[in-house]
């Protein structure tokens, strides 16, 4: 299937936030017909992206990817949305990442040619569906990771007798005590690395890899320094790899870099490795950035990079999701249409941003000081509000997100909106 | 559609669990290819249902409502799982209940002719979709919940001209202090239901509905006795409504019982209600349980009520999800290859349940003591494990998950298995 399939694809009743009455329809009709959220053409809750941040994220991207000479393969697995894997690769990206097998065939099924695998490859069908694909086709360019001998024999055993016709490309993880991933030794990289060497040709070792996104504890400086120096403990295994030319012929790729450092990713890699060497970032979250978890982590960016600010203004928040007030049971207390079933929950509870009453309202007023959320069950928000809060039953709330992949595995489809909250498209996701 | 229908659907390679090589195929066909979850057929990180669980815990609740002389209307949000409310319906069950309009068109796309919306209806697009399905079709029986004076105005402006030809009924929500929506007080409750009354023949009163679920705070003791002052409550208002004559005609609805304290509605509703009322629970979680927060929750209903000791053994943990071992990064850690996207973490993380290595193990080994899981990352599993834990990369764990809902949410796809853990079905799910 391309896009132009999938905006062909029906939608049917089933697909949450549809409107029934409109169903079944197309994908590509969602644009067209003339919905306004405002206006109670949507049933709720829905979840909405803002194209115009959207679009001024992707281009802040663009500038920041020339400023520090870095390449982007953004992980996939955030939105699931070949709509949007194609806007990143028509931005210019060198590839998408993933994390599983599945996601790596539905960027496959899109027509993505480069991908990374930021994850090891263990399980036997997993292999060779990964082997079956690299044999289908001879331009597919696709990278997994290796921590362990165990997994290097894995990944040869298959890649030994699948007739892929070329190498199976591996990049070397580095990781940090207590975190996830990854050797935790530069001796332990290298032992992996020459094993790969060793089955060559069935296997290459095309680069190194680390996660430094889990480096969160402490305060910020703390914080920066801890990536600094996982960051240049990347560099060091693959100056190790490279002096005993475990590399297989090609560029070296370097990668590093989710969506709360990426541009310390991009600059201390780009400035600490060799010559030749491709850095990689990966950043998911860049394209709809949010409202509170990222927004806090990239605020820092320009702190640390105060060339950023050459940029113009920084990451927009562009997800958001919108509920009914369904009941005000007490003073203090609002009740919304939306639960753990609608948004993401897992690094802070929904922020409650604006306020907009049918009838009443021109435009969704801010809602600061009007509420917070403080707990959320499966369908509902329980928002704590001033006793004088002038919410009432049916009126409309929007939530910004920390995180958003636990909000974007949510939902099959999200509305893209204008300005004036026309809903001018839609993205379907895959999880 | 209907269930013959659905089992005719064709799975594609973007459904995550399903081998890649066997898609495209229909739902009906996975339990006729003699998949087994233990020889490698299925790419993991998969969810599963031990079916003889499933089984004995259907057949348990049916015996339960023998016992308490109570009905059910399981909570379809639980599972979303049409071939799951078809076997609900077929043990008896008096209705599904639902949390959003949504909702209710998949069970109604599925046959399903009595819902219970547990929830205020707000929107005036969902309201009017709720009218016109009850105008297409006069055996639908609906129910949905009101709170408010605001909340009947609204349901009642588009009840009075949508042509249903009967009422709209609703349920009158009693609530307690802290808690989500319902009528805090007798009072806001009784002008609630004499606004309903006022509004006939447009809307109508047909019983008194309340959710305990949420009085977990305190002692095991405390809770139940909150609990059974708050069904005490629910009681009150429907003898109330019923003394100033504000129900419809047909027998009197009391409904209450999510999936942790429902032997006390069955049987404390059932016992101070006046004669004719309907007993209603609604537990969406029976039927596949859970191996921590519903297995302790339930565990407490023989201590409550001896009697049901008679039923036989109780409830059994029906829902797993398997992954791999991908990397043993440190003497005290494993990585798995399951994350937020696939296991419900809002209650407790998962739980290490087995563990098998395919070729060495004739069955799975209880992995009791082995590990613990220590924290998700959207695709990851952190497991503290003993030094000297036997895992190895390529080894298969299982998981016990607590909360069901927030673990079906995350597939469409979730295999049936026997005991020796061949695949014999599959459910699809529509969240």
């Amino acid at each position: 299937m391309n896009l132009d399939g999938l905006l062909q694809t029906t939608l049917d009743r089933s697909i949450k936030g549809l409107p029934p009455a409109a169903a079944p329809m197309r994908l590509g009709e969602v644009g067209q017909r003339g919905w306004n959220l405002l206006k109670g053409d949507l049933p709720l809750p829905v979840a909405v992206i803002k194209r115009a941040a959207l679009d001024h994220n992707s281009r802040w991207m663009r500038r920041f990817l020339e400023l520090t000479d870095a390449k982007i393969a953004p992980h996939g697995k955030t939105t699931m949305a070949p709509q949007l894997f194609a806007k990143q690769l028509a931005d210019g990206a060198w590839g998408i990442t993933v994390a599983t097998v599945g996601q790596m065939l539905v960027a496959r099924a899109f027509g993505v040619d480069r991908i990374v695998l930021a994850n090891q490859l263990v399980g036997r069908q997993e292999i060779a569906t990964v082997a079956e694909e690299l044999r289908r086709d001879p331009k597919f360019d696709f990278y997994c990771l290796v921590d362990s001998l165990d997994g290097v024999r894995r990944l040869v055993e298959i890649a030994a007798t699948a007739g892929i016709g070329r190498p199976l490309q591996v990049l070397l993880e580095g990781g940090f005590a207590g975190g996830r991933t990854g050797c935790r030794t530069s001796e332990d990289a290298l032992a992996v690395a020459r094993a790969v060497k060793a089955a060559s040709p069935h296997v290459a070792l095309r680069g190194v890899e680390g996660f430094e996104g889990l480096l969160t504890s402490g305060p910020p400086a703390e914080q920066d320094a801890k990536v600094a120096a996982f960051l240049d403990y990347l560099v060091e295994i693959a100056r190790r790899c490279a002096a005993e030319q475990l590399f297989a012929a090609g560029p070296i790729i370097l990668t590093a870099g989710g969506s709360a450092f990426f541009d310390l990713a991009a600059t201390r890699l780009h400035n600490a490795a060799p010559q030749g060497v491709d850095v990689v970032i990966r950043s998911g979250c860049y394209l709809t950035h949010d409202s509170k978890s990222y927004r806090d982590m990239v605020a820092r960016l320009t702190e640390r990079m105060p060339v950023a600010r050459s940029l113009g203004e920084g990451l927009k928040p562009a997800l958001e999701v919108w509920a009914y007030v369904q009941s005000r049971p007490e003073p203090g207390r609002a009740i919304a249409t939306m639960g753990k079933r609608d948004v993401g929950f897992d690094v802070t509870l929904p922020i409650l941003e604006q306020w907009y009453r049918p009838g009443t309202h021109a435009a969704p007023q801010r809602a600061d000081g009007l509420g917070t959320v403080v707990g959320l069950n499966d369908q509902h928000a329980h928002i704590e509000v001033p006793k004088d809060a002038p919410f009432g039953v049916g009126d409309l709330l929007s939530f910004g997100v920390s995180h958003p992949c636990t909000t974007f595995d949510r939902w099959q489809l999200i509305y893209e909106i204008d300005e004036s909250h026309n809903v001018i498209g839609a993205i379907r996701t895959f999880f």
